[in-house]
């Protein structure tokens, strides 16, 4: 717990004079007024995340965190849980989605093994934070202990911290793991008290019966455990997940480094949630990437206060809409940067 | 007249077949079905448009259009007529958002003089199709002859193929102009027979004493010259501008070659809507990249049935949101490209 209430302490306010600065430059670029919307206000918060006038984004990592999840055994998505370690090989072989639009936007993936279910083959972009084998089945008890809350916590950060010493400038956090959408919805009712149905979508694409289920699971498991809303490690520990407490640590050590953090999906999107209640201010460093089709990631981003750069109907979690979001916020922080004054360019001012 | 015509021949229904080939190979890759949304859609289309099953984005370039408004002397815009020649030294300097953005993205940018007022330094960087020196007067008789629009569309349509040998596979549009976004709202009111109010918005900044005024002047435009909604050229001619002229040109060209043809703002909107006056189908090539703040955008994007790829409230013009839009359908594109599939990646199937 040492670990995480450093961490916290370390997360200050954005710095308000810079953005001060960086608004007037913007306001002084070739073009009309405010004409550039929210690439300005993007630019004009990094400043603010990195306490510089001319922020520069180069280094950019994505962490795709995965773990297993013990609810699969109630039969609550549509693929099995063998998927999540066979997808950390599709991910360090470069075949997955996250790969592709990583590379795409020159950031690169660290892969965490957060708690998969089978003992993965050791890699050497694997890195190895297994708090165990899965989680346990919420429908039966808590999905972890509170100590291993804390625990997948502790790894989150300290996946950042070890990254720092490679160069990093902006971040992202992505998720794997079958069952996951249904830990994050018990995160998000237990958290909100929101009913469960109006925070629960149909994950990786299940039918009717199966959605009922689900629906069913999580009430179940809520019910069982009765996690304390004003607790949020008690809720990680009840109905989370492991690779969601590490995004909870990956969210908070980078605000902590002044980094900005660009939030996936939904359930990067819980993690963000988690780390929200436990301080409200890790919010300035946040960027919502993008609108998630499952239903209830517009409901905790509302709660946080972040609205979405884009809203491509995505549902694959991975990182993959995060890092299309870095692409854009790396535009943004461009556009502070390289764009002409009307003075250098010798251009007429508004009328 | 004749190249226009030719050039409309050859625009032919996108590759139905290779498209299902494409969706087929979409559905094998490693995600849940569908889950990278509008990316898929997206990458599905591009295949069908350049008839390719695996169809690859590299050579990307944004055309710059750039042209007066006599209406101008009107007073409809915050900024003075001068400005318009001054950013387009300031595009071939590299100083403007369209030149950060495009770079971003790795587009080149070719900037076009449709009829700017002042004549320009000849520079090996500004393509000179001039057509003359600003359009007339709107209020006062129609701001070109018939002729000429033809001629601007027809220039557009070289643009295009001259740069073709330098190889591209995806092509932009933008726009530069001072008072182009009042000629832009009036070609679309003649087109659609909306009342000028709903697709007149403050473009560059004005306050509401000059949007009323403008609203008044782009009626009086309407009054007088009463184009025929039925006819886009006599539209275009009456109330238009050469770089829209261009742009439709532009628009064609990249359907008549099997370019997918990204959209920027309000003013490539209009052309977009002129060119799919004169052939509907030309909508299966385009791309609306972003829903502009400018009133009518919206209207004119639902018309063709595009919708946005995103809403960042921008309102520049110069191809800015056109440049990010390429960037994300290039990400899009290297989905379908680069992913691995379940069999290759050894992943298991839905249950």
């Amino acid at each position: 717990m040492e670990k995480i209430k450093e961490t916290i302490s370390k997360i200050k306010s954005i710095d308000k004079e810079v953005m001060k600065k960086a608004r007037e430059r913007l306001d002084n670029l070739t073009k009309p007024l405010g004409s550039l919307g929210r690439l300005e206000e993007i630019s004009e918060r990094i400043s603010g995340i990195k306490g510089q006038f001319t922020p520069v984004i180069r280094q950019k990592v994505i962490f795709t965190l995965v773990g297993d999840h013990g609810v699969v055994a109630e039969g609550i998505s549509a693929y099995p849980s063998e998927v999540t370690s066979q997808m950390v090989y599709n991910f360090i072989r470069g075949g997955a989605g996250i790969n592709v639009l990583a590379k795409h936007v020159g950031a690169r993936v660290v892969v965490v093994d957060m708690g998969v279910a089978t003992d993965l083959e050791p890699h050497s972009e694997i890195i190895n934070k297994k708090i165990a084998h899965g989680t346990k089945n919420m429908v039966k008890g808590p999905a972890m202990s509170y100590k291993q809350a804390i625990q997948s916590i502790k790894a989150g950060i300290e996946v950042v911290e070890d990254e720092l010493s490679k160069g990093v400038d902006i971040i992202g956090g992505g998720d794997m793991g079958i069952g996951n959408t249904t830990s994050s919805s018990a995160v998000i009712a237990a958290l909100t008290s929101l009913e469960v149905e109006e925070v629960t979508g149909r994950g990786t694409g299940i039918n009717d019966a199966m959605f009922e289920h689900k629906i069913k699971v999580i009430k179940q498991a809520l019910e069982i455990n009765q996690p304390d809303p004003k607790d949020p490690f008690d809720v990680l520990a009840k109905v989370g997940g492991f690779e969601i407490g590490g995004l909870v640590g990956v969210i908070l050590a980078g605000a902590a480094h002044q980094l900005p953090v660009v939030l996936d999906g939904f359930i990067v999107g819980a993690a963000g949630l988690i780390a929200y209640s436990l301080v409200p201010q890790v919010k300035d460093y946040l960027f919502a990437a993008h609108c998630s089709v499952e239903r209830g990631h517009k409901i905790i981003l509302d709660r946080m206060g972040l609205e979405p750069l884009f809203d491509l109907k995505l549902r694959l979690g991975e990182g993959t809409g995060a890092a299309l979001g870095i692409g854009i916020i790396e535009a943004a922080t461009k556009i502070l940067n390289e764009m002409a004054t009307f003075k250098q360019a010798s251009v007429s001012k508004k009328l």
